[in-house]
């Protein structure tokens, strides 16, 4: 089963790596850029085919390593 | 306009960021993961309203600084 766990920061954190990003983008030549974030994604391949079982094992993941949940948000997709 | 550009390793090109978290999520107790691999993902706000518009920019900024395309492919997803 395969599985993607996008990890993106909360609203309001500041992220000085997208604003670094957004200024290269400006000097670049794109002036339409109003704001970039950055953020992480992670693609698992996981053993066993239950997807409510690798559901709740991709939380406890993103729980306790993949994502920083006191400033980070998380997402999971799951496709078989 | 929102728009998504995710970043990940070509198939071949060695993770060894994905393997460390394999590593680590295997310690933590979750056998049952086979395979992690590490991408960027890239949530920007565009002005403007056209889509086709946007998409070119975006793809021209994936080529010129958000991936590198010898070893990264890139996706892009639009929302208005």
């Amino acid at each position: 089963m395969k599985a993607r766990v996008t990890v993106t920061l909360k609203a309001g954190v500041l992220d000085p790596q997208g604003q670094a990003i957004e200024g290269s983008l400006k000097g670049l030549g794109f002036p339409g850029v109003a704001s970039v974030r950055q953020g992480k994604v992670f693609d698992l391949v996981l053993e066993g085919t239950d997807v409510e079982a690798a559901r709740s094992q991709l939380t406890s993941m993103c729980e306790k390593l993949l994502a920083n949940t006191v400033i980070e948000n998380f997402a999971i997709e799951i496709s078989n």
